[in-house]
C-alpha cells in the first residue's frame, strides 16, 4: 500500500497546502489544511511536518500563501520576502528550509523583474511564477528521492538487516524519502530486507512513523529502543545502518536527528557501514565543519514528560537537542540524487554538489 | 534528605517484608507488603523491587516468608527449597538473586543439621537461623554500598560531570547504591559534581529513580535521552561514566541494564574512564565470558505502549533484551568492596573475588 501524500497543494492558484499531522500518526491519519503562512510555521515548529526536505517545500508553499493578497507586484514582493524571512524562524537545523525559501525569493525577484511592466496582471503573474516554483521544489524532491533510493538500493544485499534511526521516509520529504527510499527500491529489486527500527526519543519518530511506514510497505521491521542498536550490532544482526540528514557541512559532518552520532560511533565499533541518504539540497558548503551547525534545543516536557506522561520527577533539569553531528570519518558514504560519495571528502562533496548546482539552474 | 527504604523487614520472627513499589516512583511513593513467597515473586519479576542487590536480599526475605508454616524442621527444609527454586525464576540475569538463594539453602542446610535433634523448637530454631541469615546479607549489603562508595569516590574529582545510566542507587540495594554510592560519597567529600541521568528506556528507571535520588541528596543532575549520552560526551561534558551491573563474568564482560554497552562504546571513542560499580556477589566466575550470561527478554509492551501510551502501530514486532554485555576491554574499573579492580583481568577478578569469599565464609 502506498502512503498517503505527506504534503499536498489542493486547488490552483488559490489553493492551500495540505499536510498531514504527523504528531497524531500512528494512532489516527488526520491532516492539517494551511490557508496562511502562519500556519505553515506552526506546522513546522510543531513537527507537523517534519523531516528536512519536507520542511523545505512546506516552507515554499507557505511563501506562496502569503502572496495571496497582494494587489501589486511591490507588494507581494514585500509580502514573500516577510514571509520567507518568517518561516526561516520555524526551525534552526535543517538547512532545506533555507535553501527553499532562497529559491522563492530568487524566483520571486525574478518574476517581479519580468512582470515590472505589466501593472493589471503583474501580481497574479508572479503568484504564478511562485506557485509554480514551489511545485517544482515537490517534484523536483520526488525525482531526488528515487535517485536516491535507486544509488542507495545497490549497496544492500538480499538478506541485510539494516537500522536505522528517525524517519526519513515518505513522510520526511515530497517523494519516497532518503534513507527509507533506499530500503524501498531494493524490497522493489526483490531484496529481502528486514530493518530494525530505532524509536528515536523523544519524539518517537521511528516508532510511530518509520514502523508505520515500513509496515504499510510489506517490509519486515523490528522495534527497538535507540539504547539497543549497539546491542543488536554486538549479536551479528546488523549489516547496514542508512540514516537520512537535516544538514551537511562541506567536510561531510552530518547533522541528524538526536542519537544518530551515538548509532555511527556503535556501528563503527562493529565495522558495519554506516550510510548517509539525503539530497544535495542538504549540504551546506558555506559551514566548514559540523562544529557550526546549529543545533535546536527542544522543550523539557518532551523528555519528562512524553504524551503527558509523567516519568520524571518534578523541577528536574533536562537537556533536549534535538539533533547531533556525526563526524564525516564515521560515514561510509553519502547517498545524494547524483550518486554515491564514498569515501566521503570536502572534494568529492564538491564535485556532486556541483553537478546539481548547475544542472538546477 | 535520606530516601526511604527501599526493603524493610517489619516485625521480629513472624514479620514481613515491606518494599518500596518502584513501578510508581516519582509520581508516588507507595509500599507493598510481602506477607508470603509469591508476593515477592511477583515483586520481583514486576520490577516493584529491582537492581541485582535488591533483589537478593528480597528473594532471601522471600524464603524466610516460606519457612512459616512449618511445624517440622523436615517440612520447613522442603518449603525453603521449594521456594528457593520458585525464587530463582523471577528474573534471569542478576546473579546476585541466585547467589542470595544459595546462601539461604546453606543456612537452612546447616541450621537443620544443627536442630536435627531438638523435635519441639526445631523449626523455630531453623526459621530464626533464616531470618537471621536474610538480615545479615542484608546489612552486608549496607557496608558493600560504603565500601563501594569510599573506593570510587577517589576515581571522582571536583567539578566532573559523571554520566550514569539505569539506576545503581540506594533504591537497586540495600544500602546507598553502587554507581550512585561512588557519587554520593564523592559529595559527601565535599566535591561537586553534576550528573547526566540516561532516562534509560524502556522502564524509565534513569528518569524515575536517579532522578529523584538525587534531587533527594542536592546533587545537581540533568535528564537525557540515552540517545544523548553520546552527543553530551562529544561536547567534552562527561568526565567520567559509572554504572552498576547485574553480573559480571570470570573475565569481567559485564551485563547491566539494556543501553549500558552503547554508553561504554561511546565513552570508549571519547577516551572518557568508563567505570563498573558492583559488589562482589555480582560476580559469576563460572561463566568464562559474557557472552554465557543469560539475557532476560520482556514484554513487548514496555516498548510500544509505555505507560499505556501507543507511540507505535498495532502488531508492530518488538525486541526487547532487558540487559546488554559490556565487554571487560571496555571498562577501566570494577569498583567492588574489596577496592578498584584496574586494570581489569580475569586474574584481579579471581583475586579480588578470593578475598571476599573468604571473608564472608
Amino acid at each position: 500500500m502506498q502512503s498517503p501524500q505527506t504534503l499536498q497543494w489542493i486547488g490552483h492558484a488559490d489553493g492551500h497546502v495540505r499536510l498531514i499531522d504527523q504528531t497524531r500518526l500512528p494512532a489516527a491519519l488526520t491532516f492539517v489544511d494551511c490557508h496562511d503562512t502562519e500556519t505553515v510555521w506552526q506546522s513546522i515548529r510543531a513537527l507537523v511536518v517534519r523531516g528536512a526536505p519536507a520542511i523545505g517545500i512546506a516552507a515554499a508553499y507557505g511563501v506562496v500563501l502569503a502572496a495571496r493578497q497582494a494587489t501589486s507586484v511591490d507588494e507581494l514582493s514585500r509580502s514573500v520576502h516577510e514571509a520567507a524571512d518568517y518561516l526561516a524562524t520555524s526551525r534552526p537545523t535543517a538547512v532545506n528550509l533555507f535553501w527553499a525559501l532562497d529559491r522563492m525569493r530568487r524566483c520571486c525577484a525574478a518574476a517581479s523583474a519580468a512582470a515590472a511592466n505589466r501593472a493589471a496582471d503583474g501580481a497574479n503573474a508572479v503568484r504564478a511564477a511562485l506557485l509554480t516554483e514551489a511545485q517544482v521544489i515537490h517534484d523536483e524532491d520526488r525525482r531526488t528521492c528515487q535517485a536516491i533510493g535507486q544509488h542507495g538500493a545497490a549497496l544492500l544485499r538480499d538478506g541485510d538487516n539494516v537500522l536505522t534511526h528517525c524517519n526519513a521516509g515518505a513522510l520526511a520529504t515530497g517523494g519516497d524519502g532518503t534513507a527509507l527510499a533506499v530500503i524501498f527500491a531494493a524490497a522493489q529489486q526483490g531484496k529481502h530486507l528486514h530493518v530494525w527500527v530505532d524509536e528515536t526519543r523523544p519524539l518517537w519518530q521511528g516508532a510511530r512513523l518509520t514502523a508505520w511506514e515500513l509496515m504499510h510497505r510489506g517490509i519486515a521491521a523490528t522495534l527497538i529502543t535507540d539504547s539497543m542498536a549497539a546491542h543488536v550490532m554486538s549479536l551479528g544482526k546488523v549489516q547496514a545502518v542508512v540514516v537520512g540528514a537535516d544538514r551537511i557541512a562541506a567536510n561531510g559532518d552530518t547533522a541528524n536527528k538526536i542519537g544518530t552520532y551515538a548509532v555511527a560511533l556503535a556501528a563503527a565499533a562493529h565495522d558495519i557501514p554506516f550510510y548517509v541518504a539525503a539530497p544535495t539540497s542538504t549540504f551546506d558548503l558555506s559551514l566548514a565543519s559540523g562544529a557550526a551547525i546549529p543545533i535546536e534545543q527542544r522543550p523539557a516536557a518532551e523528555i519528562a514528560a512524553p504524551g503527558g506522561l509523567k516519568i520524571a520527577p518534578d523541577g528536574v533539569a533536562v537537556y533536549n537537542p534535538a539533533f547531533d553531528v556525526t563526524p564525516a570519518r564515521l560515514i561510509r558514504g553519502i547517498i545524494c540524487e547524483t550518486g554515491l560519495i564514498s569515501p566521503v571528502s570536502r572534494e568529492a562533496i564538491a564535485q556532486a554538489t556541483r553537478a546539481t548546482s548547475s544542472a538546477s539552474t
